[in-house]
């Protein structure tokens, strides 16, 4: 089922880790801290428990949406130019 | 209808300018570059075209998605600490 990951961490590191764990579970990055992909409900809950684990002590706000299908086609989507968040985390690993 | 509005924008002015917008249409903000909140379908394409214009010829990534019910109610979600979104846009507008 397709998911949406959003998140807020102001530690570098932190946030950096958050990202590539996103990666390492087949999620695409759309946005500078949002992922969207397609893993089961287990995967899911799995992913979500180990970003928190990542983020461990440290201020953050963490959120996973499941998103069906009728509403994935019923998004409004605009991209425009190169707000660089293909390198966002390079500097920070 | 449940709606996440998630964007991206590089440009100080034009980023205050759309976080101003989704909360004149009465939306919270729950992360640094997220709203969600209970708009119409027509409200929402309506909400999505003013921040298209707002956003002009600057670089920018908008993304809105409505959420149905059954979604919402299965998201996680970890907020911990203070991540200064609710003062984020001040030393902008």
């Amino acid at each position: 089922m397709n998911c949406l990951l959003l998140y807020d961490v102001t530690d570098d590191r932190k946030r950096a880790k958050i990202a590539d764990a996103c990666l390492d579970y087949g999620l695409d990055r759309i946005q500078y801290s949002a992922f969207t992909g397609d893993l089961t409900r287990n995967l899911q809950e799995e992913l979500f428990v180990k970003l928190r684990t990542l983020l461990g002590k440290k201020p953050g706000r963490l959120l996973l949406i499941p998103v069906c299908a009728t509403d994935w086609e019923a998004r409004d989507e605009h991209n425009q130019g190169d707000v660089g968040i293909f390198a966002a985390e390079e500097d920070h690993v």
